[in-house]
This record gives structure tokens, sequence and C-alpha cells, in this order.
């Protein structure tokens, strides 16, 4: 139960748990000293030769957890993820967990990370929260060389004829900083290089990023890069990355950084956190090399997408199961009273307040979460995250809401009591796996159209009456079928707090038109982006910044993380 | 003797030089397991709790390696810091080494490092030269986490009354990126921020930088943080980071970063890489915790300094010893028969023939930067790094003319030989040291007017006759008077290639004027940047950038790197 009346906050409780030496946790994975390289003594990469001689193990199960449409009143998805594989081997079985890395950006901006919350964290989660083991730093610098060496490509003759004014490649930071959304470079005279309008983007939101949670190993990488699309030439023809020559130097900066990062959570269970792309021009999931390994070195991983089912889930089953060769056994949809009150039209303000039609209400977003995992074929259990502020009549309605149509359910309190918070969870995971007799399928064909694709999306995952492309996005379809890139799968780009591409409509909206902008190709990721409505790709700071309340003591001990 | 054409290249025999762990390189300088933060088996940084116990022990001696101005022909200052700290190991001297870390915008741009060459360089050459400890990535981070909260500031109300024209704190990327230089940020309407003019400079140029290498531990790097002037509000008095209250943020940001950072040099001499400020707007030294803590671990530190005894040596015995409270006990002044030719006039591509006017011309540059040492009290060895196409001739011409007048040097050929190329030079530097008789002094004292402190370092350091300032800089003397920052030691931003404030004047001109444009207050560094001609703080990238021949192979071993 969350609250922050009594208990300690998140740092608090994160830097009072006694860490085990990684090696140990490696050690309990079957992963000798040699198999690691330590960042520390809590944080160690995975070796390319450990990666290597994982590939004759077999394979574990994979467990999705998503969530309803989040909202302002927060879900406790990473949080139920790490209580579920502490719950999984509380019982008696070999789990481990399989996270995205969280963007220092928003951690500088809003309070809230992305390691879990209460006691169910993973640490050490201030340093995850801050570099890390330089991984998105990795990206970043990628990322921006190859800008700078697009400017150069122009300042040096523009030998492959690039048009200044179709460069596609933005520039990116790690960082919340509306001010570098739009900006104009190459000011200042000829030497200062060709002046244009350009524009910098959140770190996560890069193609490298996406590109480095799909590629399979070191030499996909190089292949992915090379493949990106940096521009188009006078020709209206796509300059890619290859044409640049730059790949090679590309993946070397990012040698270090496509190795799976091993750290743990309170209760020891062994976590693999790696990568972390927009689940919105992105696919929103960690990477492909350490679900993998992490598949070898476990029976169970419990791994979670970004954003509710609509967007994550769906990017999860639809891009990254085609990509890795991959699927899940069973899915967790994440949902807590307070949020499916928001849908049902309370303001955060009136959350603490018992609304049983509110709850009712809310509860339909939910359920059209559970017929797109039932459309999809996989058996699914509805993880109810209980906050301190649920009364007992809303979690009875609830119960009876899921009893009524048969809705597997189970009740979690992993931030209270970590693992033994989610046993029921577990319990009720493994018995709906026994008992699966549903196959799982994708909603689409990669040889549909782009536009039936996007359609086959909007209605079976949405609820969508009907799909509008602007004239822009009709010529892109023109185009992008001409390029021969029209057998890759979509990756939607839509607000995350409705089913609808409207923020402001929550619960269950319906007889709505999802309106495509314009189309984005990830040709390295392998994705063609669709964006809908208004997709910040580079967040701003709050009044207020998460920052103003940090510090550091003279020991290096942080303060106010969270 | 460095020549491409029979000997390995520099990664060639970096990645086939067998490393130690380097847990056994910190025991062989007393330091346990426990003492270290391992990244990897080949790196480690030194805990705050290491740092903190080796205060109660003496200090070793300092030696600072310097050189002639630099030239487009190469000196091997950093070769020669490694052999010569090798050499005195050989000879049975307890030697660390202390230097600067790279920074990877050049690293991408032109073939070269800041990690030695030949059989004098610190291993793991590839890992130092691209992300390292992530420490340049932290200072990146802190420095642009301070312009969006600026921005952000701006945004949200602006309650210190800010003027937006008169931001002073730019972004920084660790890239060679001319584009940056001079931008337009905040476009795209009232969401995006306030447009205004902004800029870009390289991360080493960060004031941020120059910080993390005068702090004494984590207290004096927040107190210095937060007295960095990052704009003038509408009435011009300065905004500091402590008005914002960001420095508790920027701190925790630098947390890791502060930490010396342990690694190995071919022969296994111990080497703290620590710390990269540009020599000139900044004072271009490894960190003083790093020096202190060598200081701590050995009877003998090898360090270098930025650019020629002009910029980096008068920097480091102005700057470095007052701020850290060190002196020290001899320098070597690196020179070369090349560059030597290249300043008496000869162009870079008639540097393989004999041309002994040309020598005996740019010896005279080398004359005045002895003459400097010789001012400051310090006892010092020349040292003729060799070069293959060095003739008998030529270095029989450089031997006649420090014999004459009774210049102490040493020839060294520390690239093909490491340690044992160096002992000559080790030996005669020891024989120095023992037969001193001078003291050393500073030569202008911290109560002289800032102009004094100028023309002071001009005439003595650089030989110029006059200095002129301009009206802006005249204005900025009152101010800084008014603003009590005129204690403040002057940190000198001119070219490196010219003992004027002209690159095109080598040997050792005459007759010249220093034209002071601007004053720049690096009031948490603690000085005053003084900015002479046209300082690049932001490079570009050359036509064909060394990132073009830069590859991993699929195992993830580095290839052209250099």
């Amino acid at each position: 139960m969350n609250s922050n009346a009594i208990f300690k906050s998140d740092i608090e409780i994160a830097l009072s748990s006694e860490m085990k030496n990684i090696k140990e946790i490696a050690e309990a994975i079957g992963i000798g000293e040699d198999g690691i390289e330590l960042y520390g003594n809590y944080k160690a990469k995975l070796s390319f030769e450990m990666l290597e001689k994982l590939k004759i193990k077999k394979d574990g199960k994979l467990i999705l957890v998503t969530s309803i449409n989040p909202t302002k009143a927060g879900e406790g998805k990473s949080t139920v993820t790490v209580g579920l594989g502490d719950a999984l081997n509380k019982i008696g079985k070999k789990a481990m967990i399989a996270m995205r890395e969280p963007s220092l950006g928003p951690v500088m901006g809003l309070k809230g990370g992305a390691t879990g919350g209460g006691y169910s964290q993973v640490l050490p989660m201030d340093e995850i929260n801050l570099h890390f083991t330089g991984d998105i730093h990795a990206i970043t610098t990628a990322n921006n060389a190859l800008a700078a060496m697009i400017d150069n490509h122009l300042q040096q003759g523009n030998e492959l004829s690039i048009d200044p004014r179709k460069i596609t490649w933005k520039r990116v930071l790690d960082m919340n900083d509306r001010a570098l959304r739009q900006v104009v470079v190459g000011l200042g005279g000829p030497s200062n290089g060709i002046p244009r309008e350009d524009g910098f983007d959140i770190t996560v939101a890069s193609e490298i990023m996406a590109i480095l949670c799909l590629a399979e190993d070191i030499a996909d990488l190089k292949v992915r890069l090379a493949r990106m699309v940096i521009a188009y030439d006078y020709q209206q023809k796509p300059v890619t990355v290859g044409d640049l020559g730059a790949e090679g130097a590309l993946t070397l900066l990012l040698r270090d950084a496509v190795k799976p990062n091993l750290v743990q959570t309170i209760e020891h269970t062994p976590a693999l956190i790696h990568g972390g792309p927009f689940a919105n021009i992105a696919h929103g999931c960690n990477s492909v090399i350490a679900t993998k390994a992490a598949l070898k070195l476990a029976d169970y991983v419990v791994t979670e997408s970004g954003f509710g089912a609509d967007l994550g889930a769906e990017k999860f089953l639809h891009i990254k199961t085609r990509s890795a060769g991959i699927k899940p056994e069973a899915v967790v949809i994440v949902a807590t009273i307070r949020a499916l009150k928001m849908h049902g039209g309370l303001h955060k303000e009136e959350l603490v307040k018992e609304d049983l039609a509110a709850l009712q209400n809310g509860f339909e977003n939910l359920r059209k979460h559970i017929e797109t995992i039932n459309e999809f074929g996989l058996p699914f259990v509805v993880a109810l995250n209980r906050f301190s502020a649920d009364s007992s009549l809303e979690i009875a309605l609830f119960e009876k809401l899921c009893n009524e149509e048969g809705i597997p359910f189970a009740l979690t309190e992993v931030w209270e009591k970590g693992g033994n918070g989610g046993i029921g969870l577990a319990e009720k995971l493994l018995e709906e796996i026994a008992n699966n007799t549903k196959t799982f399928q994708t909603l689409y064909s990669l040889s549909d159209p782009v536009e039936q694709k996007i359609m086959t999306v909007a209605q079976k995952v949405y609820g969508a009456s009907n799909v509008e492309f602007s004239s822009e996005a009709k010529k892109q379809l023109l185009q992008f079928e001409k390029e021969g890139w029209s057998q890759l799968p979509v990756c939607m780009a839509k607000t995350q707090y409705s089913l609808s591409d409207d923020p402001s409509k929550l619960g269950r909206p319906e007889d709505f038109t999802i309106k495509v902008r314009s189309l984005k190709p990830s040709i390295g990721a392998g994705f063609i982006v669709v964006l809908t409505g208004d997709i910040m790709t580079m967040p701003g700071l709050p009044k207020k910044p998460a920052a103003m309340n940090m510090d550091v003591d003279d020991s290096g001990k942080a303060i106010g993380l969270f």
C-alpha cells in the first residue's frame, strides 16, 4: 500500500537494504567471475563470451507485465514486475526480472523512477536512476556523433547531395529540456556550418535506443545502424548511415552499451536492466539480448512493456516477439482502484474518497485491455496493486466485477511486503499457464498493406471505429511502398493516457477516429512509426524540478532522489 | 622513434599488451580491494574512504612534464610522461603517473589520443579514449541539466529576473560539432521556452570540468558549483548556481566522476587518469584529487599540463599549485627535432629533410620556455623525443646548442623502447633535483591588479612587449573589481601554437602586443579567463573524420581507433 505518511521513502528503503555482492548474484545463476564485467560491487555487465555460451541452454518461460492506460494516479507496473519476480522465487521457482533502464531526464524532472517502489525495488536504485553503467550516455554520444558527421558532410562538400531541409536525424540529450525542441543550428558564418532548422529529442527517443533493444548481437547492431535513414537527397532518395560510412564508429561507441546489466532486487532476485526506448515513437521494451539471456538463465522471466497494454503490450507482441522469435507464456495486467476511478471520471484530488460508481465506470478501461490480450490468445491475470486508501467496499466491487465474468485476478501488496505481497499473483499466474489452452497469434500479418496494419491495431486494440490519414501521411504511404518498406510492422505513436488519440478521453471511449498525422521510417529498428496526435519527444521540466530536492552528503550518499 | 612504416600502430601495440588485473596494480601501491571500485578488470576508481585514509601519509615528489609550443609535427608530451614514469620504476624508484583523460570529440575527429604512444601508453587505451569510466559524460549531463534548469526558470516565471540576453552558461557536448557553435533555442511557440541566442562548447571547456579538477573533495566541489556565475539579471548583478538552488543536484550527478581512475601503463606502472580541462579557457591539468592521491601513493609522480609551457605550465604553476597547495620538484620540457624545425620555418611536408638552419632558428622557441621555467625557480631537463627521421647531424647540433649554455637535456626513445628509452631522462632528472639550489616562486601576486597579472604573464612568459585591452575588457575589469573578483588568478586563453596571440607566429616572436578581447569570470573554478585572439571552444570535424576508420569486430574488439 503506497503511502508516504507512515512508510519510509523509496530511497530510504533502498539505501537501508543490504545488497549482496553482484558476484554472488551471478554465481547463483551459474555465472562465474569470468562471465561478468564488474561496475563496482553491485552492478555488472554480462560479457560477450558469456552471452555466446548461453545460447545452447534451453529457454525458460516469459511473463509480460502490462497495465491499463496510465493515469496521474500511478499504477506501479514496475513495482509489480519486481514483486512478482521476488514472489516466484519465494515459492521455489527460479525466476529473473528483465526491465528497462530509467532515463535521467524524467528523473531530474518529476518525482519517480523506473526501478519499482517500496520493498519491490531493484538496487542500487540511486545508481540505476543516475548514470548506471553509462548505456544511455553511450547512445547519446553515438546519436550526436552521427549528427555531427551529417553536418560535417554538408560542410565538406556534400558529396551525397543531402538536402539540408530534409535531414531527419535529430540530436538528443538525456534531459528534459523544452528549449531544445526547435532550434536553428549552423549560425555565425561559413566556418560554423550550414544554417538549418533542427531539434533535440530525449535520448530514449533516439532510433539508436530502439535498435540497441532489438539487435541480436554486435553484428546485427551494426547492420541495423547502417540501415538507418538520416536524410533525403535532392532526388528525394533516402540517405542512410551506411551511405555515410559511419556504422563502424557508432557500433564501436555502443560496444559496451549492448551488454546487459545485472543487478538485484531488495530480496536478491537477479535482474537484467537493459535498454529503455520510448513506448510511443519506439517499441517500449527492454533489450532482446537481455530478455533472451534471462530466458537462458531462469525458468521464469518477468518483463514489462511501456505505458498501457494498447501501446507497450501491443508493440511487445507485434514487434519484439517477431524480431526476436520469442513469445510470452502469460500476461499480467496491472490496475489500481485509484487509476480505475480516474478512468471512471474522478479528478486526482477526489481519489481519496470511496466512489463505487467511478470504479465501475473505470473498470471498462481494464475490460478493453483484457479483450485485447484475449485476442492475442494469451492467458493472463489481472493484478490489483493495493493502495492504502482503497476501501474494502471498492475492493469487494472490483472482485465482484472480475468474478462475474471469470476474469482471473489477484490482489498484490508488493510495495509494502515485497515478494510476500505477490505470492497470490504468482500462484494464480502459474495456474493460468498450466491450464492454458489458447494459442498466441498476432493480429495482423506483415504482408498486410501498411494502412491495414494501422486499421487493425486501431480497431482491435484501441476500439476505434475508423482511421483517417492526413494528405502528408498518404503521400508517405506511397513513398514507403516504393522504397520497399511496406513489409515492416507499425509502431504507433499515440498518447498513453487514452485508448484514443485524445489524452482527455479516459475510460473506454467509443466511436472515435484515429488521425494519422505522418509516418516516420525507423528502418534500422525495423518498423514504421505512425504519428497520431501531438507526440512529445522532448519533455520539459515542471515548475519545481525534482532536481531541486536532490543533494549528496560529504561521504557521497544520495539525498532526496525520491 | 615514431614511424608507421615498420612499427605496429598504437592500437595494435595496446591490444597486444598483456594487462595485469587492476586489483594487482592497486595492491602494489598498498590499496586493497575495499579501497577501489572496479570498472571491469582493468579500470577502477579510488573510493572516498581510501582517499580519506591516504591523507595522513607523506607526500612524494611531483614532476611536471611540459613542452615547447605544439606544432602539427607532434611532440609526444604524453608519451614522454608515460615513458618517464616507467623509467623511474625501472631504476628502482616507486613512481606513478597522473594524467588527463581524453575528450572523445577530438578522438572522433583527428587521429590521436591522450594516452601516449608506441610502447609508452596507458591501458586499456581503447576504453580510456572512448567512454572510460563515464566522468566526461557525467560532466556533460551536469552542465546540461543546469542549462535546462536555467531555461526552465525563465519559462516558469523568472523569479530571479534573469536577463535572457545575458545568460552566460552554455550547453556542452563531448563532440566536435561546429554546427552547434551558434544556435537559436526556444523556437516553436510559448510551450517551447523563450527564444534566445545560445551555443554549445565541447564538454572539456565547461567550467564544471575545471571545477572537478580543482576541487579538494565532494564538499568543496559543491561550494564551487554553487559559486558559478550563470547569467546576469536586469540589474546587471551576477546570478549563480546557488541562487538557482541547483548545486545539490549537480554534485549528485558528479558524485562518481570526482573519484580518480586507476589504470596501468604497458609496463604496469600505476596511473591515475582523471579530469581534462582545456588549457586555453581553463587550466589544462588533471585533477587535484588525483595528483594529491598519487603523491601519497608514490615517491615520484609524473604529471603533465596541456599545450606548451606558456599555457599549461604557467597555469599549473600559477593556478593549480596555489589552489592545491602543492609544487613540483622539477620540470621536463619536451621537444622534438621535427617540431623545432617547424618553429624554425619549415612546413610539415619539408620535415623529412635535414635542415640545420631551421633547427637552430626553432631552438629559440625552446630557449624561451627554458627562461620561463628558470623564472619560476624550478630545476628542469629538456627531453628530446627522438623520431626516426632525425639525422645524426641534427641531433649533434641540438646537443651542441644545449651544451654551449649548460642546458640539462636527455634523448628519449620511449615510443620505441618504453621505460628503457627514458632511463637517461630519469637519471638526469634525479640529478637535477638532487643538485637543485633554486626556490620556486610565482611570477605575480594574487593581490596585483588584474591588468598587472595579465601584463606579467604576457611579458615574462610570452615575451610580449605590451598588452592592449578592448573597451569591453576595460569595462569588465571595472565590473569584476566591483564584484570582488580581482583577487583571483588569471587564466589566459591564447592560441597554443605561438608564444604570441597569433597562431602563425612560430619560433620566438618579438615586439608583439597581446590583445585582450574580453574576460570571463570562472568563479567556481576560481580564476578569470582572459580571452585573446579567437579561441575555439567547440572544434569541428575534418573532411575525413577519424571516426570513418573506426569499427569493431563481432567479438567487440576495437578496430582503427588510431
